[in-house]
């Protein structure tokens, strides 16, 4: 059992998938910004969902539809532009709109309808051309569609981040689809992050639940720090069953794990390097830890430092920073058992630090690896066995222009 | 019982302090790099230390003293260019050796001596500048050489911080002087802040350790992230009893405690004032938190969201990201509760939010708010009565050319 990319691939690569795309006008002039997926057939769903207080309608009403009808999901209505965060009542009441609006457009029910937004926070979402646009966007489904809804969740992202594969069964062919949209600098605390995943296999619900967060913990999760995400970071996966194939077995599981989370893991990826302003992908791993906990606050507070950030993007292999980012995670360790590599590959380390002090690496050498595109630091800070992987990227000018504008 | 400033105070303000200041050649070319300030009496001492996990050899160094000879210090010893951080044994040996190096120079005990240094991690010190330079500034010892030892702690810092108070008590006048370098962007995390503040009263030293960490809680923790200190934060109070007057009654302790908290206040706000590549100066308030450490929690996320960060510099309004990065910093509230408001003044605040969702404001009067090199946010999010001040600055472009520079 193996699985393989499909060029190309998008959300709608799953058997029975239609994504239907239209320029709704609900803040951009002149690009897609509303897309219908739907599935010819009822899915089961599974949904991650932001974990922040100040959560956007699209998430509210789409926990209350999850837990009431997560096995009979046949769409996802999404928009750029508009968030749909901070508005209140009124608010969720369009977000409630909007998916009767795409029942009506689909003949589904309301409650089959699972609603993403992303864009502006403290608007009121525009009903009317929400109304006019599910209605153009639902004359437009179309099996090939895939590509044009990735890129109609567009915001501050530079490219349209979709793929697909296949894995071989016992029993036959099934595929997973993806797509996502980034992009504040790093971690989707930042910006939102939308996910979607299809996948033409069968699984049950409760399986389906545990698998997407299995796969979120290693992907998206990975970006992020704990429980930090914004008002509207949604990741969804549905299931239609359209290939005749269920997953049942543990094989198949365990082969559809695999799968789905490396679907996760490169949009993640594709997030990362597409960060506002970035020019560097940097691979974070902490090991040594007593806990995976430890080792995961040590790397995502290596990987949010600004003075750590700015380093990358000035390829300046300025470990202390690193050092003493880690010294402020709120974790106990010795100092001089801690040790650090940088590496462009992993074939190519260089070591810098071994017990608490610098070795004599050549500077030039540490700032040709901190030089190119993607390199990885690896931490081990000697206390237990526990690790930890993130990926991150530079701060740059880039960075502060496109946030210091967004709005305006 | 009052106190007031003192035009161009500076550590050696109060009786009985003096400072002496060189060129050692630590690492810069031309400037003054080192410094003594030295007590003509013994003096009891206060300190407050980084809880960083990767402490620095001086600041290891200097907890020992301290715990062992808090009643006799007599010298503190600072260099800039070289934090004699993650230096192993070595550099512990260094800075137990500065502390002899002074000693000899000023004919008094190496117990006596308190150790600071600032400056490039990973280095070993260069001990025969320092011996050069420690037996250089003890022969420049002045009375009015606070304002040169203020100048000799600079690192990135664009100007030399420091002040001083006298207060009237019943018995008669007392002198407080200070001295301070930061300049991280920020938070005190990301680069070394050391603090140095002298006085004539005579202080208990039990007393004197529960008045500077009331001082620092409302002062120098107020710009930084609990516990998020860099690998060489440290702040030393020092009180040689020359005014001849104890600080023994309430009534004076109340006075005392007062001054001191304005005097690190004042320092806390220079630092930031003068963070890296800052053009704002911006006071965060949080209000209606159940604790005062879920009020902390709410500002100090606030204070350090990139997002919210380039909003200021941008003189963007972009109340969105105020709210979102309130919502991720772990604290449980309900966003219907939730209100802010912006002003330039007290008595110039504009609601932007109420219920959290928006006002009806004008955009212009918002930004025109941001706009100014100093103003507030007050954020009450309508759970309880605990409250917290913060004070932060905006992340420019500059922050970016400083940080990815520093070292090369």
């Amino acid at each position: 059992m193996s699985f393989e990319t499909i060029p190309n691939g998008t959300v709608t690569s799953p058997a029975g998938f239609l994504a239907g795309t239209t320029v709704a006008h609900i803040k951009y002039a002149d690009r897609k910004d509303l897309t219908l997926v739907v599935s010819e057939r009822d899915c089961t769903a599974a949904a991650v969902f932001t974990q922040n207080q100040v959560a956007a309608a699209p998430v509210i009403a789409g926990r209350e539809t999850m837990q009431a009808n997560r096995n009979r999901i046949r769409a996802i209505v999404a928009n750029a532009g508009n968030a749909n965060a901070s508005t209140g009542q009124p608010g969720l009441e369009n977000a409630r709109a909007s998916q009767e609006m795409t029942a009506v457009a689909l003949n589904i029910q309301p409650e089959q309808v699972l609603p993403l937004s992303t864009g502006v926070i403290g608007v009121q979402l525009p009903m009317d051309r929400m109304q006019a646009g599910i209605a153009a966007a639902a004359v437009q489904l179309d099996p090939d569609g895939g590509l044009a809804a990735a890129q109609a969740i567009m915001t501050t992202d530079t490219y349209a981040k979709h793929l697909a594969v296949q894995i071989e069964l016992p029993d036959g062919m099934v595929t997973i689809g993806g797509m996502a949209k980034g992009s504040g600098m790093i971690h989707p605390n930042m910006a939102t992050m939308l996910g979607v995943v299809t996948t033409d296999a069968q699984v049950e619900a409760g399986v389906l639940d545990g698998m997407l967060r299995t796969a979120v913990n290693h992907s998206f999760n990975r970006i992020t720090v704990d429980g930090d995400t914004s008002t509207n970071d949604t990741v969804f996966l549905l299931a239609n069953g359209a290939s005749g194939i269920s997953i049942a077995d543990e094989k198949s599981k365990s082969a559809f794990q695999q799968a789905l989370t490396h679907v996760c893991t490169e949009l993640a990826h594709m997030i990362v390097r597409d960060g506002e302003g970035a020019t560097k992908f940097v691979e974070i791993q902490v090991a040594g830890a007593v806990t995976e906990a430890d080792a995961h606050a040590i790397a995502n507070t290596i990987a949010t430092s600004p003075l750590v950030k700015t380093a990358f993007a000035g390829s300046d292999a300025n470990w202390g920073r690193i050092l003493a980012a880690a010294g402020r995670a709120g974790v106990t360790f010795d100092q001089n058992q801690a040790a650090l590599w940088i590496g462009a590959t992993a074939a190519d380390e260089l070591q810098l630090v071994a017990n608490g002090t610098p070795t004599h690496y050549e500077e030039a050498d540490a700032a040709a690896i901190f030089a190119q595109p993607a390199f990885k630091i690896r931490l081990d800070i000697g206390a237990g066995k526990a690790s930890t992987i993130v990926w991150t990227t530079d701060l740059t000018h880039e960075y502060v222009s496109i946030n210091a504008d967004y709005r305006s």
